[in-house]
């Protein structure tokens, strides 16, 4: 079965010149797909014609006139550039001509856009994104909110655990994968009000068996992979992945120039240069690019601003693995029978 | 000048096990210190006989028949422990016995026992813990909150950044250090409501030259060292701070296990062993032990609750130092020159 992913072009930091060689690898690794451009025609062909990828059977373009600015306020995003890049993408998925969207432009916009656009599900006050993050354990750890929610009360939180829980069902094939909620301490008198009112939520869900609640988690838990699962804000989740992502930066300056200090050092990387690639791959933050935004009626993978073509096909292959586990059909049946608003006879 | 330091030391993880090794350790590095041992007479006489230290002159011992436990509430560590060795600790400088005070004990009732014992300084609404993390420049970040205060206004971030900037001048020898705003991104239109009102106050400061306002910074600039100063809430202070921790030990963790895999990884480490261990010693937890309790009317540090005797010893040493260069006195000065609060004239 063929899936068909559409792609903000114009979006992030590089533009097509990243968006697209980026789609294009993707195209040869995934024979099952098919990719639809959106942004400026004449940009796009031109890239495209760079490539020498003009005529690509699995591949059209789809013109949008605008694009949205990473500066550019909500207001200006949503209600002026009606024709940009971003929005066409978008509502690709919700015309059903795509199973999925990826943009690494402006998180606020792509967020605002898909809820005009797609809508939330039922049961959803607000979307959330959600990304993976590495742990000692060797498996992903998943985290959100991490960026599009600044602000939240406890049920947004409580709303984050139950599609999180959902995600990594589907995509990790594991049954009531464990929550943590992130804090500044394990035990339970620790935290703001928001945080000791959501895990109230959550100790509820974990003692009627609909959510494996683990408590609270700080963060170092993140890292250790304590749970499948981290839950928080997305002031303090975008915070945490950019520094995690920081320090990534730092420990590779630091080895470096450790390594490259004298003869003998350099002797020891040429020696443990697989060890150093091996240990560099596990916190490549590539690997880790590609944010779900759950809970709209469309599924819409959001990349970070900064990626470079490696990471930004790892953001379409995210958006592929989502379609094709069918994220959205579980998260929809899930959240129908988990969320109280919609479900009031479990309470 | 003897500088005299009182300790808790039946704080943190491991108590007196770890805490007087490291006392007795400072006490032979810095000969111009004085230490008094605050807690159980008998529990902390026995560890000293077990360090064969039981008579040293530039050391005593305050007996203190109660502790304050991890997970005690606030008020049971308050107001029902009146003799608790956190407090007896903290009494002592207040009554001039002692330059400062170190604890590895609850961060929350340390904070709550110093507000109340040693009140906070004029000008101040609530204290804030700061400390440093490793950068690209080699030079510290100094960040603050780092848990002291999970939810807060504009005007409290605002107070944090002149504290910092105060420490940071007198510690580092820095005119003017640079002040960044920890956010969601860099753009003006970033973050939430506490954030931009806090960032439009640093902004009012920059123009009047009081104080050297960066701009907004995202996670990754604490560790590139893009400011002197990273100013956020003790929630998300306190998470990016166990998050680094984290992801310190999943860096070990995932070194030490590559370079293990094969023979010629292993000689690979062994002839690269001096830059592992300057790659190490970089990022050890240890050496950034020690949060200042800034804001009170005397000196406290915090210890990490699960510090080894390295990691005690360097919060020691940091209220040793911040005796020694006489930030207390430096706070007084500026924060009474700086702070609307105390200082009409200037608005």
């Amino acid at each position: 079965m063929t899936i068909t992913i559409s792609i903000d072009c114009m979006g992030g930091d590089h533009g097509p010149a990243v968006t697209i060689p980026a789609a294009l690898s993707f195209l040869q690794h995934y024979p099952e797909s098919e990719l639809i451009l959106v942004g400026l025609e004449d940009v796009v062909r031109a890239e495209l014609r760079k490539c020498k990828a003009e005529h690509n059977p699995r591949l059209s373009v789809v013109h949008a006139s605008e694009m949205v600015e990473m500066d550019d306020p909500l207001e200006v995003a949503l209600r002026k550039k009606k024709d940009s890049s971003m929005r066409v993408a978008i509502e690709l998925v919700k015309d059903g001509k795509a199973a999925a969207c990826v943009s690494a432009g402006n998180t606020g916009a792509l967020m605002a856009i898909s809820r005009y656009v797609l809508k939330t599900m039922p049961g959803v006050d607000r979307p959330a994104i959600c990304s993976m993050l590495p742990n000692q354990k060797g498996t992903p750890t998943y985290m959100l909110d991490l960026g599009a929610n600044v602000d939240c009360e406890p049920h947004h939180l409580h709303q984050f655990a139950i599609m999180g829980a959902v995600l990594v069902s589907a995509l990790e094939g594991k049954d009531k994968p464990s929550i943590g909620l992130l804090n500044v301490g394990t035990e339970d008198i620790k935290g703001n009000e928001v945080v000791k009112a959501t895990a109230k939520l959550l100790q509820d869900d974990h003692a009627r068996g609909k959510l494996n609640f683990y408590g609270n988690v700080e963060g170092n838990d993140i890292f250790k992979g304590t749970t499948d699962i981290v839950v928080c804000d997305g002031f303090v989740g975008n915070v945490t992945l950019k520094a995690a992502e920081g320090i990534g930066r730092l420990v590779k300056h630091t080895l470096t120039k450790e390594f490259k200090r004298s003869p003998l050092t350099m002797l020891a990387a040429l020696l443990g240069r697989g060890a150093l690639k091996r240990f560099g791959d596990t916190f490549n933050p590539s690997r880790y690019n590609g944010g779900s935004l759950l809970g709209l009626r469309g599924l819409v993978i959001k990349s970070h601003g900064g990626a470079d073509a490696v990471a930004f096909e790892w953001a379409i292959k995210r958006s592929f693995d989502a379609a094709k586990y069918n994220v959205q059909a579980q998260l929809a049946t899930m959240i129908a029978e988990l969320m109280p608003s919609t479900a009031p006879g479990d309470q």
